[in-house]
């Protein structure tokens, strides 16, 4: 590999090909497909490595995402976001090339898509199973049914099932606390699905996706289909809420040293805001950090340290809590385990160096 | 202009001519140069606007916007980010090419510069006036003498000046405390100053520049350069500090609505981290909140309300809090107030669209 000058984001090969294999091993275990989310890397390069693993469908968060990867080879799509009915041009193309999912939860875009998407989609109803983002009240069963009768009703598209993401998964800490989370989504969702009206709709799909609660339960008992995307990663967040151990961490971002001030504990990393975005976590004193600061000896970074951390993100410029006794200097490299990879990723999509 | 379907950076031409104007205008006044800090737009189309005012000079925080703007015919910068010697063959290829100005704040970086930059560069010394990010602690004489002594002794290179960026003006609200800080750091600096050795060295350039300051002062009295940036724009940050009135920001975040919920006060839009960057500001009840949200008619938007913001963000969604009446519905476009326009504008470089 070319001698790292920028901020760049290293991939550990050998990592991710071990995250992607456990959990397509557990979907295969459980008898579920696995349609990974990938938003976290948005790379052909790295979605190869998991059509090798037996991967045949994904999932992604934009329009622009699934014209990526539907130019990449990629034929089986869903689109995990609430459908934006201004791209309707854009999903109607899309459609006629790919087997493609959208996700809906109110009826006013199911006309819509009705009226501007001639090429049949699969139309999935979006969930809300407690992360209060987008989708429909698991409890508001006349909401539910009032979609699913429009959707069943359409001419031109399928209805595909009842999908949700736990995204509450990432307040909540610990496997215990992320299985049992898994059970209750599980559960909210076949109640959800108790209010459609009647056969085949009542036995449709559930899919499922946030990568802590899928990473803590040992089968994926009560989903049809699952999404996780952050697991071929990991990151910092992950960590510290529990879905990982930190030999899973799978991607770091390598950053050169540009002054260091032994007096204030402190070195400064070409490494900012645009690199590791703004995602913070928080130390147990409760002030935000930006990720750890581990060494890199050109191939592989080394172990976390609590207390060696960004504490601070401006544009460009990181700034690094060593406490005491700073082990850089300028002109050398460093790797930062972000809080999220999947930010980091999407900023440094032009940066990207595979190791093993 | 074409319709917006996706998460699109709009700027108010009118209002950014007239920000530049007013700025630039200041400088002539106290006969100071304005180095506007182009890392707030990195646009080679806006930065015409400024050349249109009379700038002949920039300064950038990285050396690929260095490079960005050289190609665009720019041939007076200072990269104003602490000198990363792993990128010393860029630099040394584009001091061939430009005058170009850069920071130090250690003898280690000088050394390094003389031994592996041949083509002449001017060479800032970076001094901390209480920020704590990057430089020498404007009392640390002894520190900046010994940089000062290896600069002055360059075969190659032209000492420039001392540089500082009194960031900490992000931290104190009101054009009072913030015209206080300028005579401030104006003092500081002419105190680091008078620990250089000799004439002209004594009575060499200073260069300041945070927007904050720079807004709140009539004169830059004190100061030999000013490098402010955020200006162009502005946004929620400088907005919540007093930098600007709600009627200088120049730029918003048009997002299109794909969900409402009445039941919570709250929608859904196409427009997270990815776009708007995850910085924050807090509520007066020390919540985080992401931005502003008010309308877009098409060409413009409208007045903040401050019941109406961004209460969170996803990689791709955000979280309008409304409260009562929701003003959108599926389908519209609404325009997002960022909290910091530098970041917002980075993330969407490619999506940049100028109105009147």
């Amino acid at each position: 590999m070319n001698p790292i000058e920028r901020p760049s984001f290293v991939v550990s090969r050998k990592r991710a090909l071990e995250n992607i294999r456990a959990m397509a091993e557990k979907a295969r275990l459980s008898g579920v497909p696995l349609r990974p989310h990938f938003k976290t890397h948005q790379s052909l390069e790295i979605g190869g490595w998991y059509r090798d693993a037996g991967i045949d469908r994904i999932t992604v968060s934009s329009v622009s995402m699934a014209e990526y990867f539907a130019d990449g080879g990629w034929d089986d799509i869903t689109i995990a976001f609430p459908v934006n009915i201004l791209e309707a041009g854009r999903i109607d193309a899309l459609a006629g090339r790919v087997r493609l999912g959208v996700l809906v939860d109110n009826v006013t875009v199911v006309r819509e898509l009705e009226r501007r998407v001639r090429n049949p989609l699969g139309i999935w109803i979006k969930i809300d199973t407690g992360y209060r983002r987008a989708g429909i009240d698991w409890e508001n069963r006349d909401a539910t049914g009032e979609v699913y009768g429009l959707v069943a009703a359409s001419a031109r598209h399928r209805f595909a099932g009842l999908l949700t993401h736990a995204g509450h998964s990432y307040g909540v800490r610990g496997r215990e606390e992320h299985a049992r989370l898994f059970e209750e989504t599980a559960r909210r969702m076949r109640s959800a699905r108790s209010a459609l009206p009647s056969s085949p709709a009542a036995s449709c799909p559930i899919s499922v996706g946030d990568t802590p609660t899928c990473s803590a339960v040992e089968r994926f008992d009560g989903a049809d289909e699952v999404r996780a995307g952050n697991f071929v990663f990991f990151d910092v967040q992950q960590l510290r809420i529990g879905s990982c151990a930190e030999e899973q961490i799978a991607a770091a971002v390598v950053c050169p040293v540009v002054a260091v001030y032994p007096e204030r504990g402190e070195a400064i990393i070409y490494g900012g805001g645009i690199h590791l975005s703004k995602q913070a976590e928080l130390l147990d004193g409760g002030a935000p950090f930006y990720g750890f600061a581990v060494s890199w000896d050109g191939k592989g970074w080394g172990k976390v340290r609590r207390d060696h951390y960004l504490k601070s993100l401006s544009q460009e410029h990181g700034i690094v809590h060593y406490g005491s006794d700073i082990p850089v200097r300028p002109g050398d490299l460093l790797a930062v385990l972000p809080v999220h990879s999947c930010l980091a990723m999407n900023l440094l999509r032009d940066e990207v160096v595979i190791t093993e």
